[in-house]
Order: structure tokens, then sequence, then C-alpha cells
């Protein structure tokens, strides 16, 4: 079964592509700089279990205490910089590695216990709230990392502790009367008990994993009640009693324990901990035969986000007190307009669904939201320099939320997650299946980049697809596949649903052959020689407007899998975040190349927006608007638009649009 | 100083006219419709303090019972019908209220308290939360009713218990050391007790006004706290302990109380509760000589409500949670497009708020903001056969909130406050000021409906002012002044800012004198003679957008002071709740005259709305939506469009929108 964190090391990236360039500044510059970050904030040491001052601070949103993350952010550092490490190792990075695990295995209780908080500040609360207090979302990343660390150095020294860890959960937590019915608040640990699994084989673990799944949401899961309610009351907390992050209505939509994952009707809630989720059961469909009603779940959940919860940047949540999904259609573009959020970490666990969906069934459609996500929202979450952040997404930005970038955060959880991504990306971009009775091999390309993808066969006999591409700026894709003369090797290709007309070539054939569910089959079938075939996608660029449902009169420049936007270092004129821009239906849009440091394909727009002229509303009540909108300032005469992954780059007032008013005059 | 429901008894009102069939409407059917209501639900009998069962059930939103609001419920029912007793007598209404006022005095506690609740249910709780349990407000709306009662029997039989329960608040609420420090979670009592003040002249009244204004927001004002603060602390409360309907940030902003008036920079929380509030500090600055820096507190705030918080309807509120404003500009047009409240009772507070600044600024956009509400979220609050009632003025329908009204509420705020306003609606049309020094009298004009107001001077002679027109249909209005002799009558008539040319005839002279701050100053002044004029207030249609900052590029067909709506029983073919539906750029609209039992002008718009072809979305994810809104059904032919308060009256499915999306296609 095929997970992106173990099939990864089967691509080599050619570090000059578009991708490769951005896993070059991740492991050249990112790795090191979080390291100092760890450091500098207390969390490398932590594990050493002495106090540190923060633990005395009051949460900033009751209960979460600030450090209550630091076990995966540790983790998901180690996770990430392992994937690194297998083409090119680092003496530092690696050292501190060892010096890590080292501090983890010290931090293992007597009884299997690994949690920093809860081992030296409140060891009274343990597993006493599973509902808010992430205990088992920790637990899950350690176990990645683990695993991670395993397969880079095939040595226990994470594992052994980690195994041992899960012991105690395996025993603390079932159907058993002896045993708590509880799962975690924050999933994670459903997916990373999975991998467990493929790694261990360990039935223990594939049944943790799969109780969590199932119990969620259990409306009488404990003692006839829901095991949340009881938990709480077990605290003492009380019935009006509750984190500002709940919704006021069916408080457990926050972390999907409202319902069962199978009667849930749409996707609701904390949109990370949605994916994450929804990622995990649909590794739990891909190992068990007797989980096909879960999959029905999975694809009614799935298209009810796509088609009516997510921006048209791949963006999902739109509400920021809970960080997650707000009724369908509801998609204002700012805080200003209503609310965007649009976590970084909720767009990976979008791909890593869209991962696990292409394996259940080859469909364009998961690979187009995929490789949406990872050019706007992932990449958007990291500066050109790897060096700076962004936890969101927002699609405009607003006075009280600039479009800017941080160096770090105190819930630092997008970060490392970026490293990992891009760690494993070889792992999203393609995968292959080995079928030994009929002697074939089937390769599924994703997603596009220059490199090349090894398919190590069962009996140590290589087979290679190359591709040489300068995507996503140009779609020009050059294929060389190498195959064994004994072997049947077939390739399909995801045809990106953007494009209206494309071309095959092949030396000796052409073909009018359409894709199938947005998957192409290379009609060549290479037997031993060496097969060379390209394919033209047409890079053009489009107008995008979004469902009439979200009530979002706009338009939005796009390329390829490419958004737009404008900001204000380019287009220095505007003063209330491009709010009162119109684009007018008449624009010339020319390419323009980048003037920054980083190469990109960027538009300059010419006959463009004009202002509405405000001074003329001002003066008039609401019933007198009837003139409104008809005056405008006609400039400027031009705007300039970059790629979204792109912004807040720059030096700038923060001023950012992506989606912008359609001019009536 | 004028108060409306002191001042309409001047006012005679042809019945026939507009407004006049909408009074009669009430006086005949709603009145004792309301008066059934009480009786049956058990509020009629409340103040007999015996125990009713809705006593022990649960509270619906925590911690208000759901018999909170009974006392007000039946001072509001009495008030306004005392104010349709003035012209014309009914021995049944009159026999409940004698009846009424007999229980009320009946329940007066030994120390004077007087509360239905906290004597029957929780005798421990009285004056415990005054944040949330109404008591003051309640207190407040029996002030009013006393006062309605008094002016219109001249008899003290229901001011002698309440003068008794204000002498126990005034000893129990002040700056005393032995006193409370606190202030009403609902504003209302203050202006009761103001009003209170022009009829007693007793300063006891005017401080306890003036303590609970002053006092509201302090951060320190019990023992170094806020107040609310120490309450809970006092009830056992804990930090995160809160009823569902406060926001997760600044708390008490929900009752305008997280910063003293002078300092609250915009209008934020509970729209009815600032409406209130700000009345009543208006009526303290109209009375008092120290208090000029409210004025402008008053100013800045209702010029951010009009600017920024205030619907094309008149309708303030955006947020359901809370009942109240939202950010600027943030007005979206139902539910499923992010909420709409726009509450009946915030809209009466606005025309109140509009009259009192109309005292102290004669400027015509308060009148016009006040004619803006009155036409449309306070007329649209009842049926038109005066016995169902809508809470909320929604500009959009959506499947969880659908477009109807009900028999009744149990928070039954509007209807009776419905009665209250059009009882007394003839203090809000025009008002006179008589200076017996200069021997002159002042008339200002500021909604227009047919009838006469008589001017009592201080001798005991009358001037009288008539008026003959059929607005808000026609903008022709036919004037006849009757003066004295000896008395220069000035005239000044507000002129709407929805005109753009307007005329002035008299027999004699035409006049090109402008408005000064929207109002116009007849050039005659009647010296005994009849004098008789004409102002032409050329009534046509226009279509109003929002401010861009909206982001709701739509347009609404308004006509004078109404705003129109479609609804589906007149467009049955829509589906949505017209959200797919397009107004074209080239459409044609006609006046149309009712087809229903309500005679209005109605509009017939052909070559109009056609529809987005959504089934050519539905296929695409986010990214793949260039070609979206650009294929339309053309569908159908023909709108007609209907004024927004008689939304709601005919059987249909509940579908209505007034903000339309305008085709780009």
């Amino acid at each position: 079964m095929a997970y992106p964190q173990s099939t990864f090391i089967h691509t080599a990236l050619d570090p000059t592509c578009f991708i490769g360039r951005k896993r070059e500044v991740v492991r050249k510059s990112t790795l090191k700089y979080q390291l100092e970050a760890l450091k500098s904030t207390g969390r490398y040491d932590a594990f050493k279990l002495k106090w540190h001052p923060i633990y005395n601070e009051p949460p900033d949103t009751w209960p979460v205490p600030k450090h209550l993350f630091w076990d995966s952010d540790i983790a998901k550092w180690i996770e990430g910089a392992c994937y690194f490490l297998h083409e090119s190792k680092d003496p530092e990075i690696e050292g501190a590695i060892k010096e890590l695990v080292q501090m983890i295995r010290s931090a293992s209780q007597p009884d299997g216990y690994l949690n920093i908080h809860f081992t030296v500040v409140d060891p009274e609360g343990r597993f006493t709230n599973l509902r808010d207090m992430h205990e088992l979302y920790n637990a899950g990343h350690l176990i990645e990392a683990a695993v991670a660390y395993h397969e880079l150095y095939n040595d226990n020294d994470l594992l052994e502790p980690i195994l041992k860890y899960v012991d105690l959960l395996h025993e603390t937590f079932g159907p058993g009367d002896h045993q708590r019915h509880g799962f975690p608040g924050h999933p994670e640990i459903e997916f990373a008990l999975l991998r467990l699994y493929a790694v261990t084989r360990d039935e223990k673990h594939r049944q943790l994993a799969k109780y969590f799944i199932q119990e969620r949401g259990n409306p009488t899961g404990q003692s006839g009640r829901h095991y949340y309610d009881v938990e709480r009351e077990e605290r003492g907390e009380r019935q009006y009693e509750w984190p500002t992050y709940y919704p006021t209505e069916s408080r457990y939509r926050y972390q999907q324990a409202h319902l069962p994952i199978l009667e849930q009707p749409t996707i609701e809630g904390h949109s990370v901990r949605a994916m994450y989720l929804l990622t995990a059961a649909s590794d739990l469909v891909r190992q068990s035969k007797d989980m096909a009603d879960y999959k029905v779940s999975l694809l009614r959940l799935w298209d009810n986000m796509v088609d009516k919860k997510m921006y048209m940047t791949g963006g999902i949540g739109s509400v920021k007190q809970w960080e997650g999904f707000g009724p369908d259609y509801l998609l204002p573009h700012g805080t200003d307009e209503g609310g965007c959020y649009g976590e970084t970490c909720a767009s990976i666990g979008v791909m890593m669904l869209a991962h696990r969906l292409l394996q259940l069934d080859l469909n364009g459609k998961y690979g187009d939201i995929m490789e949406l996500c990872f050019y706007n929202t992932v990449l958007g979450g990291m500066s050109a320099d790897g060096t700076k952040f962004s936890y969101t997404n927002q699609l405009a930005s607003s006075d009280t939320d600039l479009s800017e970038r941080a160096d770090w955060f105190q819930v630092a959880c997008c970060p490392p997650n970026v490293t990992r991504l891009l760690g494993s990306i070889g792992g999203y971009l393609w995968d292959y299946e080995e079928d030994v009775l009929s002697k074939s091999v089937l390769i599924k390309v994703h997603m596009y980049a220059s490199g090349t993808l090894t398919c190590r066969l069962s009996d140590g006999r290589d087979i290679k697809l190359k591709l040489e591409s300068t995507y996503p700026w140009r779609g020009e894709l050059k294929f060389e596949l190498i195959g064994q003369a004994d072997i049947e090797t077939k390739v399909v290709l995801r045809i990106p649903d953007f494009v209206s007309e494309w071309k095959y070539e092949a030396d000796d054939l052409k073909t009018e052959q359409r894709p199938k569910s947005g998957y192409f089959t290379i009609p060549v079938q290479s037997g031993g020689d060496v097969a060379k075939f390209t394919v033209h996608l047409p890079m053009v660029h489009r107008l995008i407007r979004p469902h009439p449902y979200t009530n979002q009169d706009t338009v939005t420049l796009a390329r390829g899998p490419l958004v737009y936007c404008i900001e204000d270092v380019d287009n220095p004129w505007t003063d209330d975040h491009f709010k009162a821009s119109n684009l007018p239906r008449d624009i010339e849009i020319q390419i323009s190349d980048s003037e920054t440091g980083e190469s990109f394909i960027g538009y300059r727009v010419s006959n463009a927006a004009s202002r509405i002229n405000l001074r003329a509303i001002q003066t008039s009540p609401a019933i007198l608007r009837s003139t409104l909108l008809t005056t405008h300032d006609k400039v400027p005469q031009e705007l300039i638009f970059i790629p979204f992954y792109f912004r807040a780059n720059r030096k700038g007032r923060g001023h950012m649009r992506v989606a912008i008013r359609h001019a009536h005059s």
C-alpha cells in the first residue's frame, strides 16, 4: 500500500526544476532555521523533562497550555528531516536528530507513557481531556517520526519507546469493560497507527486505529453517553463552561465528533482535524475489506468540501473561531468580508486525502485538487527563502489581518508540516504498482516535475520513467520510459481539468484517445527499449469566477494550477486592500517575467482597474445609493499580477487581493 | 421636551390614508388578537403571582427563563392600548387594562419590589444578575405603561406601585457606598425614568437614569472592577461559563458595556439594546446642559451605524448569535450568505433615536432613516391583517430561514412594540414648538400622511396644519395652514434625500429656495388667514446598490421610501430563493397595481431575470470555473416586485429576495 512518506525515495527530482528548487530551499535553509527555532524556544530540550518558565504562563486559549504541542513540533521536524537525509547527508541535522531521539527515549515513563506536559506539568491530568489536550495527537506525530527514523536508519532507537507507549494506549483505550471508550480530539494518531502497522504488521496497531475511527462521535459510547460528555463531567466542568473555539450549537462538530463518520452528511468543524480524520479513514478502507461503507462517506464528504466549501485557491475553512468550515458556499475572501482562514496545514491535509483517494479510485478530480492545493495554499505557506511562514491563506488582506509572514508561531504546526510535505513530495507526484503474476507494471503520474521515477521490481531490477519539463510555467512534458523486455509497462498521465486542448506525440504515432476519468493511457508500452513521448498541455491564462451561491461576484486570474493575486508592492496606489477596485470587461492581459528574485511568469494587465468613487457614497444614506458604482476614478492604467504562493515576500504595506470585483461601467 | 408618546394626541390621522389604515388594523384587530395571546399563554394572569407550569421548564437559552419577559409583554400591551383609547373607547380593551392594573398593584411587594419571576420563582435571585435577567428592563416597561395609563385616565392607580418600585431601585443602585454600582443588561429603564421625570419632575428619577447611563461600561465601578465581573463572581460562575449569545471576544460588547458610552468608537452588540441606550442618552442630552460630550458620542455612533452597519432596508444587525451588529460593511442578505437579522424592534429603536436626534439637530438625514425604517423594517414586522408577525427582517430567505410569519413568539417583544409605535406614530410625523415671548410657532414636518396637526397654544387657542396626500404612493402634498392673526407660524418640511427634483407651489408664489439640511422652510407665514400650498415630490423607481465594501454586487428596486422584493408567489419558477437569478442591464420597468388584497404600487419588470446555468458548474472543481456565469437560462421573461413590508402575506414557499445579482451577460 503506497504511502508517499515511504515511496518518495523512488523519485530523484531535478533540483533545478520548480518543485526541485522549493525542496532545495527547505534542505539548505528551512531545516536549519527550524532547528534553531526549536532550540531558541525551549522545545529542543523539552524532552529532558525539566521545568520551563512558559509552563507557568496562563493559556492564551483555555484549556490549551502554550507548550502543549511541543512534542509534535519536535516529532514533525525529525520526520521531515529524515526525508531529506535519504539523498544527502548533513552532520549537523543528523547530530540533532540523534540527540533528540535519545532525549525522547529518556522521557519514556516506566509504564511507557510519553508526553512532556502530562509528565512534567500535570501528571494527574493524563488521559482526562482527550477532547482538547492533544495527548493522542502528539503520540501520533511521535509514531510518524519513529517510522521515518526507522526507514532512514533501519534502527529501532526511536521505535522502541514509541511501541511501548502504543502498547499502553492499546491497553487504555478500546471496547473492553476495563478500557476507556475514548477517541482523540485532534485526529492524527489514526493514520500514524496504520502506517506503523504497515511496518510492524502488528494487528494491535490496526485495531486501535480502527477503534478510534469507528468509535468517533458515538452518542452512547461511554456508559450510554457521548465520551466527551462523560469526560468533561469527570473533570467537573459545567454545562455552559466551554473553550471559546467551540461552535455554540452542536459543539462537537468542532472535532467531527458530533456524529459517527458514517452519519455525517457534510464536512464540518476544524478543517485540519477533518482532513486528518478522513485520510486515516481512507487508509483504513485501503487496508480492510469490511470498510466499504466508509468509502461512501469519504466520497460524500469530499464532494461536499470541493463543491461547496473550498476556495478557488484550494484553501478550506472560512471560520476563524474554529479554524474550519462554515455553511455551504459561505466563502468570504478576508476578515472584513466575514472571514477567511485557509490554513496551510489544512491544504496539506487535502493533499494527503486526495493522494489516498487516488489509490482507491484513479480519478483526475482528486489529482486536480491535490495539485491546486500544492501550488497555491501549501507553497503559499512558506516564504521564498524558506525562513518565514504563513499560518493562513486568506484571499484578501484587511487592516486587521494584513498580508504578511511570521518568523515562527507559538502553535507551530504549519512550518514543519510544509517541510514534511516537500520532503516526501516525490510520493505525491507519481506512483507505480507491480503485478508479479501478469509480469506488468502500472505507472500513474499525478503531478509533473523534472526528475526520474525508479520502479524497483520485486526481482531487484529497475524500470525508469524520466520527465523533463518546466511545468507549471510551460506545459511541454518530455517523457522517456526505460523498461524491461519481459515486463509490460503501462503509463497513465493525469490530464488537468483546466486544459481544454492538449496533444500527445511520440516518434511513430499520434493518438486521438481521450483520457478516462482524467487519466490518459500512453499507447506505447515499453518492452525493454527506450520509449520517448511528449505531452503538450497548453498553459494559458483564464479568468475564474466563484460559484454564484458564494455571492462573490468577482474574477480571478489563473494560469494552469496557479492562482494569481495583486499586491500593493506592484500596485502602490491602493489604499483599501483593492476593495473598491474593478476589473473592466475589456482588459488586455500580457505575460510579464518576474521582476523579483523568484523566477515566475507574472501578468501585466493594461486598461485595468478603475476605482469606485467612494466620496460619492459617503454623503448618502443607505436608501440613496442609486448612483453608487457608476462613477469611477480611472486609475490605474495597469495592474501587475503575481502567483498567489509568492505573496508577502517583499516589503510592502500588506495589501493583497485574489478576487477582484468585475466592473459594471 | 417632545415625546412622541405624549405628542401624538395632537394628530388626527385620516383613517383611510396609508398610515391611517395600518393604525386602524392595529386598533380593530391587533390589540384584541394580542390580548387573546396574553390570555392563552398565561401572561395575562401572571401578576396574580400564582405558579405556572412553564416556570418549571428549563430555559432554551441559559440563564434566561422562558417567562422572563412576561412583565414587559403585559406592560407594552397596556401602553400601546392606551395610545389607541385616546380617540376611541373600547370597553373590552379598557376592561382588560383596568383588570391588569389591579393585578399589577396586587403584585407589589411590601418594599415596593415588583417582578413576576423574582417574586414567584426565584426570590433569592433578586438583583443578582442585572447582566442577563432583564429585571430593570421589565421595570422600565412598567414605568412606560404607568405613564401612558396616567396620561390617558389622569389616574394614579398604576403609577402608585411603580413609583414605590422606583424608590426601591433608587435606594438600591447608585454611587453611594451602601449602594450597588450596577446598570441594566438591557437598557430601557433609562428613557422610561426620564419620561417619568417629565411627568413627576422628581429629581430622583432623572438622577437614576443619568447614573445608569454614566456608570455603564465602567471598568472599575464595583470595588475597582467591572460590575458584571463582580456580579458573576458573586453568583459563583466561572471564567469560561457564558451564555451562548455572548461574543467570544470583548464579551460585554453584547450589551454595550465593554466601554463607557463616551469611549465607544463604533456601534456594537445587541442592536435593540444599542438603540434603547442611545435614545436614553439623547433624552438625557436634551434635558441636561452638562451632557454635551454625550452628543458627540451619539453622532459618532449614529454615523457609524448608518454609513457602515445598516441594510438598505433600514434593518440593523447582521449577526444572529447576539442579535446585533457585525463588523463595518459586513451586511450579508440571508442566513446562507452569512446572516441577516434586522430585528423589527431594532428598527423601532432606530426611529426612536432618529426622532430624538431631530430634536437635538434638525437634519433631514435623521428623518430619512426614520422614514426608511418605518416603511420597510417596522411595517414589515406585522402582517397585512395585523395578526401575524416577523421578528426579523432578512433581505433574502434560505432553506434554513424561510420568509414567513408567526402567530406569536415566546420572546414576544416585537408584536406589542409595533402596536406601541403605530399608536404613537402621530408624534413621529411632525411636531411643533411655541415661543411665547416672540409669539411664534414652528411646525416641523418629518413624515407625510393625510391628517391634521393641532398645535395647542399656551393660551388655549389652536393653530392647525392639514395635509392631504396619498404618500408614499404619490408625492403630491397638499397643505392647509390655519393660523392665528397675532402668531407668526413657520412651517418646515423635510425634503427626502431620495428626490432629485421637487416643486413648491402656492396660490401667489413659487420659490427657488433650497432646503437647509434637508428641511425646506415654507415662505408663506400664516397670520390668521388660511394659507394653502402644495409640495410635489416626484415618486419614481430607482435601482439601489449597496456600498462596494459590503462585497454585495447587487441591485435593488426602490420607490420613494419603499424598498421592493420578489417572492415565489409572484415568480413561481424560483427553486433557490432567487440565488442564481440575474437582473440584466436592459430591463424595462413598469408600474403594476397590486393584485393582492393590499392596495399598493408594484412593479412588473419585463426582459427580466436570467438564471445562471448551475449544471455547468456542478461538474467543475473550484479551479475550473472560468466559464462560470457565462451560460444563462433565459427564464423568466418577467419579474413581479412588491413592497418589502408586504412580503410573506400570501401562501407561498417562502422564497424571497431584496437584492438581486446584476447580470454580466
